[in-house]
């Protein structure tokens, strides 16, 4: 399929472009001359910088947050990959409706709102959908399963990249820096297979317990995803080669709303395995968004550090944390308000009347 | 000298008990039944059971934040261990008084009140004291230079430390949680010398750069701490000794400030390798108020990982903060509220009818 030139999709990359390197050395003069040891607030002025870069403006804002999660399904579960019961991923969506789950209270409490997406739940919810408590861009009721040939249509991987992007409009008029998150059981199968593709590593050396399985269980994730990458023959330089054949549809609409939030110079800080992956695939299309994400933190899945690398990108928390729905990006966006803090209200030393050092 | 029994340092210390092991318990029984996979929130669940067990609560509060700076200046600033003039600690106090400075953006970010304390800056500060801007703790304006001899008597760091635990009980019944802070030019010397003296490391372990010394300045400044420590010989056992021989006034009204929240049973978030060196001076003299202490982060300086291990702390964060004022522990508290947040708001399996795993 070739895209057609007035597709979403290539709209949407051909309006990325780099973040703004001016702004960027400004805030980098400013922080120099902060009261205080020359970077002594170490990654939290990297990051500031990036805030600059990202919005262009030595005054970032980052209140309105919206936090994202792409639910969906995933045919691999039929092949054991998982300890939960694929019925877990509809409970979630209803828990995340109720405002129960992990995300709704980390996203409280650094006052972000969620929005839950529904990109292929194996379930009915079209009640939550019709009230406007999930939005609706089900592309199917999960994926294929990919260890018996391609997880979705390439129609199906634009399909799921376009409702990210989708999503990101919409969103975009109150949000000034989004948050990716996930929920379908068994989809660090799909996230570690796109990693082991993009980033060209062994199945054994990205895949993890997931949501905990044993030494038997993991061995058995490896050979499954080791057959199913040979079966596929996913082509690493094609992003949406890679969705199609092993991917998720909540992944390439992760995918989709990092690209959507590049397109609107706006940061969007990457949650865990699952949202690194989406990550990868946005970064195969248009390699320029990689200036809008912030790694929020590292998972304890072991793919999770090999993408960050990959991207080049440095987590900012490192606290044992593998649930996924946004969880991790939720707190990182704490530190995210931290940095603009110290961007927008610190003073220099000739504006505090400090001495400086010899 | 012996402590009197009634004194405060006496009576606080006596009043120093465990945190609430039962109360521990009882969050991890909640914890382990939330809808997500097994403690798949990490390090942010260890902290909500520390939190649990601090407070004796399964529904701790940490809304009400206060973050306390000791500011002091030191003698051994004359043997050139700093890049900058003494004067700064007085400049950044009047920074802090107006606001302006790292603390005052990082804590205003995090919802936390700052209160400034001079427990020994070498300058007229009485004005600001007078009409409450800082608290007036002065022990003297400045230690004595402790390469030389002492840096204070044992009156004085018992004074010291007596501050601190006023401090904490004055702001007592409008504090949820404390956080540490210092300013005082020259005070990772006194800092380097007590961690190497309670951790029994070399001087060279323990000694950074501090502000930004160069190679020769390091050097410098590590010689200069060994002769101290010979000339001094403090005893390891007795907190009290090394406070006032190699320490600093705002060290010692930092370990009070911890031992007051430990008596009072709230939460105190460390700071730095300053903050570290009071921690261990108040573990020196009630080793159970190591319950009580949260470690914000891993500061760049190198003796403050030394200094964590030895009161066997984990930090929340790694961001190559080098600053001081207590901004560690401000950033680290926005995760101390997404512990309490995981604790008190989100859904068991049975509560949000998820279904568990296998």
């Amino acid at each position: 399929m070739t895209l057609h030139e007035s597709s979403l999709l290539t709209r949407t990359l051909a309006a990325i472009a780099p973040a703004n390197h001016g702004a960027r050395a400004k805030a980098k003069e400013r922080l120099d001359q902060l009261a205080i040891p020359h970077w002594a607030l170490g990654r939290l002025m990297d990051l500031a910088l990036d805030l600059a870069a990202i919005t262009g403006s030595l005054h970032p804002t980052v209140n309105r947050k919206s936090i994202v999660v792409m639910a969906g399904d995933h045919g691999i579960v039929a092949a054991g990959v998982s300890k939960f019961p694929q019925a877990v991923t509809l409970e979630m969506v209803r828990n995340f409706v109720i405002e129960a789950a992990s995300i709704n209270a980390l996203a409280r409490q650094v006052g972000a709102k969620v929005t839950v997406v529904d990109t292929g739940v194996a379930g009915d919810l079209s009640e939550l959908a019709a009230c406007g408590k999930i939005v609706d861009k089900k592309i199917a009721p999960g994926t294929a399963n990919f260890a018996e040939g391609p997880a979705m249509t390439r129609e199906q991987a634009v399909r799921a990249i376009e409702a990210g992007i989708e999503v990101a409009q919409s969103l975009g008029d109150q949000t000034d820096i989004f948050g990716t998150g996930d929920m379908g059981i068994g989809n660090t199968s799909p996230s570690s297979a796109i990693i082991a593709v993009i980033c060209k590593y062994s199945v054994a050396d990205v895949t993890g317990r997931g949501t905990g399985l044993d030494d038997d269980a993991l061995a058995n994730k490896i050979v499954i995803l080791e057959k199913a990458l040979k079966l596929n023959q996913p082509n690493p330089q094609d992003g949406l080669d890679v969705l199609a054949k092993v991917g998720g549809f909540e992944i390439g609409a992760i995918a989709g709303l990092i690209l959507g939030a590049a397109a609107q110079k706006k940061p969007v800080v990457i949650d865990g395995i699952i949202s690194s992956a989406g990550a990868l695939l946005a970064h195969s299309l248009a390699s320029q968004c990689k200036d809008y994400m912030i790694a929020g933190h590292r998972s304890a899945e072991q793919g999770h550090k090999i993408a960050l690398d990959f991207l080049d990108k440095k987590p900012l928390l490192d606290l044992d944390l593998r649930l996924g729905e946004g969880t991790g990006g939720a707190v990182a966006m704490n530190l995210v308000e931290a940095a603009v803090a110290i961007l927008t209200e610190v003073a220099t030393f000739e504006e505090a009347a400090v001495s400086q050092s010899s």
